[in-house]
């Protein structure tokens, strides 16, 4: 467990570079990050390589005794390879060329880039294969859709239409091109969705987007073979950001040894109730993508800004709480963005741990305070991990096929996910966030919101688990399509109605309107979204509608399926009747729960051969008591003992070790 | 009068056919639109045609008794023609191309287009003309504009301003281009308005705005004369969409047997006010278009939805109501868009009668009701026409030019014909809603809002209108400009002058800004949009400003003309404003009325051999009170005798018989 | 002094001409501008010339004894120019071309732009060098930047890239380019900004504006050396227009005789508390941009509109007291837009004095009254001027620096000068806005807002004119960058660190949050934008921050430096504060002031040698009262005696003469 920073030599006079990697040594920084933005400097001309000024640089890394990651360059092309192979350039839908002079300008298709990115890749992992400092790679930075739209991709995506469904006659069937007489009679007609139209079909444009996600990962593999093939005692990995992202998070990180995210927090005491919620969110989807710990690769370190306004500079102790955060959901290493604020380029105001004026300041005096705390647990708190009993699935491609087709306004499938989580991290409870698909050993309770492209694998899957004794909890808008994204001729939940025991006999799509659910103690809750119609079949109501036409109607259902109990979810329901049923599962299946959090503070568990560390995060601008159950030794104060109400101060951070 | 559906039986599985079709004969069905996206199917590839396929579903409509009415399939051309023949696409005014992989990506003026569009239609007509079941054709799809700017439509365009001014020194004239140089030397100068900057000259722009009409009523043009020469028996008709449309419909229509229109009537609760005076208009507007009755080509049978969010689902009683209201304004066919939600396809959410389950619910019961109702009424409601004494005066040319030039915040052409229609409709009055340039004859009371862009034959058919007797209502903007829109160096309203008898001394757009009205009696009214300040020459006031440095002037002055009365709006008042003053020219003058009304509840009167029907439809979610002014057999409950308060429930509907 | 209009022969049938110029000499006009717009009449094809309808235009106004500005035609090239020179056509950052048909549609690098434009200019200048009516020339109309991209841009910028820094490693060092890979290796990869991206290097999208703007002035600077070459006696002037605008005025102006300003203040009842102080900035922006008077090229004359909706017609008094404030700010020229109303082209309803039809009514009335006013008072206020004591500095490359990085929410470069300026305004004391570097011997305080791009030069004339004894108000976001748009490495305020004797520890973009500031006596104001949190040096605090976790550091401070002081607002205060402040600081250095005015009420002050004469304005919709220091004759009002309480009607005028 390790505290880092985001270093760009290339960006400083080298006459700066030893003071700050001193400082780096004095202050507690094990491993530094550098060089996925240096193409330009690392092959300044075609075929013309200069590792000499990286060589210096590590050179001084090794000698303070820092580690370092190297990130491959291919999110930068330079000048001289846009300009002789504009093919790395992407395309947009309407034609336009997303050009050079910023960052992310590479279409994940083009073979130029493919050739060039591969040599100064391979270039430099032979470099720095054998180096004593270097112990990983970065692949390119912040993988996203852009979606291109040239003559390569067309090409490309013919050639993955052709290799999925072999005939066109096949084509047309799955995507249901008759609609709108768009059946193709020849493959030259098969195009990317040019236009950018929303009112095509939506069966091709889900293809589509499976097309490009598979493109990134093609992409990848091309440098994580090559990696493994050069360097292979280095660890890969890949730095995610801002979820939702219309990308598989999942096939990419397959091929990494360990999956790192870049954590920017929102600042802004405005989103000070929904920052610390969905910051967790975040935390827990990239845990979940490998399920295993993993790293943050850029945490926020100042005020972010440049192309937009800035953000809030982050109030004092904002930093080291939220690093404290996602060590507490279980990152090993924490990499700060940036050493030092850049005084030139796009980036100057994304700031750094220290300004501009290279003073270190008060954000660099709480980072430092933040170095020496992890290096004094490192030893205790290596090899812990999460454990949980809830799970919530998450999927990328439900999120493309509701985007394609928005069900109802304020019907937003990442923010659903947002909700329930949210529900459960209040309450005290620690849930896994994993795709769909993955074994669901060990969870007691599983939430899947909307599984709306559903495929018979999943649908059994789901059915076994709740036979065996699980208890499932599903939502409106599950079971609708195939995987072809064509809906299914039968009664929804579709697949899911077995084990939901529950048919929906019509839907109102309500949208922002807010209706009303009623329990059976007769407490009113607001629903809103979408209002399923539910005729029980086996299942028995627990929730009914309290107005419009359909008064009375049940909206929420249970169903006694095998051993275990599925749940149907008709409506979207306010957070409280989420919490209400969550909390009362909670008790009726024994799952973990910390209770009594304040608004704003947080509880999670890492366990492992040394102990188990109960973390409390008051994520919030006022100081906050929490009740706790018994008596524990502070980790973090040198085992004092903390017992009854505890008093945590603004982004307090307190760490408690729990008995065996 | 009857009822019937859209159906795709290319959507389907050809197993499902048979089912399909003998529960349309069991519902009561009568007729059925097909295949008007269906190129693809029809023709595969260029020249090899199939319509074995069809054959089968016309023979099974044939073996259950069903009318059939093809559409031509214009409207999606087929992606082999549009890549073979690329000028099939239009180009917008930015050069971008309106790529294939929706609907209605055709240039009206494309030779390619025109020449296989040609070719289909030949083959269906010949192939189809003697068939039992079939009654009609449907041109293309809901005609719109996109205002091509492809090469063809360039030169198409200089030949048509070359048509009508001969040379460019009449062209310079007429448009005025001397004003920022805009003058043309050389024909190929003259472009279509590329880029779509708002600057530019607006009498170019109007030009190119009837070029682009003209070449929608070509295009359709080409259509008729193929299906008239082939299936001389057989009507054509086709379905307009959604009001205010910048489309000639009125040229349209001129080669039309039949008018039809799209009718989707808001569903949402928030819309309830509103929607069922928009709706009436909409039909009002269609039944203009050829002065008589019209067919529902598509009505709505379930929440729209797809591209963008699901609407509301219909509330129980709405799908019936407001087909009823359509036959009530003079629709004799209601054709229902669709049999079967699209379980593929860009339309999936569109629901149709039926869900994908293909489980008929709620919605078709409610469908199989209205079925029913028509068919028993059939008889005794065939050849019943609306007849009215007030008409309005529409006019796709004052929105063209509005809109190119927009006067005043809020200021809104349709917008405001809405306003004086609504108040008509709530007092239960009657109205037509005409092209300006109809004979007015036996209209008691004519209201033309923003006569803007005048021609002198229009004025002088309105003065001798009102010489003659009539009470014509005028309203600010009128006479502004002339065919040419070109502004005209006279006082306003220009040609109007001398039958208004005022002059408007200067004017103040006021926009949003809400301003005072005083009437005689010293009530006051709200005012928005634009305030003339009036100089009564003959006229006299009966309205003056309440405010602001006009205070004191007339507002609305009336004229004595002839044996009429001409009024002229300086300023939009509020409805109360309209209201007041309608309602007391229908009791000056006679005009039939149905008055206690209330709020969303319509009443109209369709009379012919077999007597005259009185419509009562709540259009709304409570239930209503109309009080009855006599006593009244119900046709729609077997003759009931109603009279006195007539309880209505929420979308109720009733169709008593009025004595001789 | 005198009163003009802008005229349009080429508009109008040759029949009106007579008749509205000889109006125009009963009324009072003295000076017409005719031309800008007629390049295509005076050559209507390549290489044919003609004048001869100008020259009959000419004739007449001499004849009347008006006298005649001619504006180049450059902003409207004809259409066969486009047609055949193609390239005159800019090109956006997304390629598309910027299409004739409008106006202002030309590259002012276009190499066939400078060939025929300066043709065409030559040829006019020859021609009417020596006409008696001619006293000067307009060029081009309203300079505003396109941003071309077009290939002779991309060729130019390179130029102006080499020549400024030789070398491709200069340019790279000085854009900081190795950030994100950006480096150049070769010219050809130097392109313009294409795509439009925010997220490109602000180093070179400076320089990228600053090659803008010396393209306007390159460009303009062809047109003015022929004049000055062929009509040596004739003045040269340039219509600017509403601010703020990117364009390097200065630059723009150094090279004219006088500067011109088109004042079309807001109409609106809604901005009446706004448009006073918007349009005095402006009209001081304008005196300041040759730091004498000026014209007004076009002044408001009724409501303007067109392609927007219109606006609000003037009230009584607005036409007449808003040229009277141009002239109470240093107009000496008013020239109204337009004589008449087009009846044709895009600017039709941009109404002139007369409408459309030719019936000059109540706007004309009150232009009449005004020509007879400013003819009676032309001898006495001929050669005066106004004198001020306090400066505020205005840079356009603030504005652009500012605008490529935005700092915060809500932080506007010119909204701020104009909060100060307006403060000024409203406690009566008159300032002058000049170019940032400058002289400013005379000023007591000088106002220098957010110096964010500074180089050594300013800074150092700054700290000699605080040691000089001055009062230099600096504010936030000064002193940031170099003037390669880079960071300094230095504690802000960077290079004016010394002067203000405050350090910035660190600093909160707190955007439209509102934060609180405290003075000495304990009394709240609000603050926002951004909180620079002081560490004194030197200085000392004269306000502190209220609240957040910066409650009690100082927010402004003041710092005694040589015979001066300075001030450094480290937030953004409201104006009550700076009401405040320079009330004090008035008070202090005996800066003259005209208290008590209500609000909307404006005082300035003209002086010459024949005497001095306080202009009071009432630029609202309410009589207000002015109380007089003194007792004083109207010169507007025959020498009557003014004393104690002026009552003031709405948009009233008063001129009173001071006592010398």
């Amino acid at each position: 467990m390790q505290v880092g920073v985001d270093y760009y030599p290339e960006h400083w006079d080298e006459s700066l570079w030893a003071a700050d990697i001193q400082l780096m040594k004095e202050t507690g920084v094990k491993v530094v990050r550098v060089a996925e933005f240096a193409w330009s400097r690392l092959e300044p001309r075609e075929g013309f390589f200069d590792f000499a000024w990286l060589d210096r640089a590590m050179e001084l890394f090794h000698q303070y005794g820092l580690q370092v990651v190297i990130g491959t360059p291919t999110a930068t092309p330079p000048r001289w390879l846009t300009t002789t192979y504009p093919d790395v350039l992407p395309v947009f839908a309407d034609g336009q060329t997303f050009h050079p002079g910023v960052r992310g300008h590479r279409c994940y298709n083009s073979a130029s880039l493919r050739e060039y990115g591969s040599r100064i890749i391979e270039k430099l992992a032979r470099h720095y294969s054998g180096h004593p400092a270097v112990i990983g790679w970065q692949t390119d930075n912040e993988f996203g859709m852009i979606d291109c739209h040239c003559k390569t991709c067309y090409e490309a995506f013919r050639s993955w239409v052709r290799q999925k469904y072999g005939t066109l006659e096949n084509v047309n069937t799955a995507w249901g091109t008759v609609v709108w007489s768009g059946e193709y009679s020849d493959w030259n007609e098969l195009t990317v969705p040019l236009g950018g139209s929303p009112f095509q079909n939506p069966s091709f444009l889900l293809d589509f987007q499976r097309f490009q996600w598979d493109s990134v990962v093609r992409f990848q593999k091309t440098q994580i073979d090559s990696l493994r093939r050069i360097c292979p005692e280095h660890f890969i990995t890949h730095n995610f950001h801002s979820y939702p992202q219309r990308l598989d998070m999942y096939a990419v990180g397959t091929d990494l040894d360990v999956a790192a995210f870049d954590y920017y927090p929102n600042t802004s005491p405005d989103k000070q109730e929904t920052t610390p919620y969905s910051g967790a969110l975040s935390l827990d989807v990239t845990r979940g993508i490998k399920r295993q710990n993993f790293w943050i690769m850029e945490q926020l370190s100042g005020s972010p800004g440049c192309w937009m306004p800035m953000w809030r500079t982050p109030y004092p102790g904002f930093i080291r709480a939220y690093a404290w955060q996602a060590i507490a959901r279980g990152a090993d290493t924490i990499v700060h963005f940036r050493w030092r604020s850049a005084v030139a380029g796009a980036e100057q105001y994304w700031h750094g741990l220290i300004d501009h004026s290279n003073v270190p300041g008060r954000r660099f005096a709480e980072f430092s305070q933040l170095c020496g705390e992890v290096n004094g647990l490192s030893g205790r708190l290596q090899g812990t991990v999460l454990k949980h009993e809830v799970a919530i699935l998450h999927s990328h491609e439900q999120k493309a096929a509701l985007d394609i087709q928005p069900q109802a306004q304020g019907l937003d499938y990442y923010e659903n996910i947002k909700q329930a989580h949210r529900a459960l991290t209040k309450l005290g409870i620690g849930c896994d966030v994993i795709r769909a698909g993955e074994p669901l050993d060990g969870y007691k309770v599983v939430i899947a919101p909307s599984l709306y492209v559903l495929g018979e694998t999943l649908a059994e899957q789901l059915e076994a688990y709740a036979a065996a004794g699980g208890v499932l909890i599903l939502t409106n808008r599950s079971g609708v399509k195939d995987s072809n994204n064509i809906c299914v001729m039968q009664p929804l939940p579709g697949l899911l109605s077995r084990a939901a025991g529950v048919r929906v006999g019509e839907y109102d799509p309500v949208g922002l309107e807010v209706h009303t659910l009623v329990d059976p103690e007769g407490n009113s809750f607001e629903c809103s979204q979408w209002c399923d119609l539910l005729t029980p079949v086996t299942a028995v109501p627990v929730a009914w509608y309290g107005d419009d036409f359909y008064a009375g109607i049940p909206a929420v259902t249970v169903n006694s399926f095998g051993k275990g109990q599925v749940y149907y979810f008709g409506t979207h329901a306010e957070e409280r009747y989420w919490s209400l049923l969550l909390a009362d599962l909670a008790g009726k299946y024994g799952v973990t729960r910390f209770a009594g959090l304040p608004d704003g503070v947080q509880a999670t568990i890492r366990s492992g051969e040394n102990g188990s560390f109960l973390f409390l995060l008051n994520l919030n601008r006022m100081p906050q008591t929490v009740p706790l159950p018994g008596s524990y030794s502070s980790v973090l104060c040198n085992g004092e003992i903390r017992s009854g109400e505890l008093q945590m101060e603004a982004y307090g951070v307190e760490i408690l070790e729990l008995a065996e």
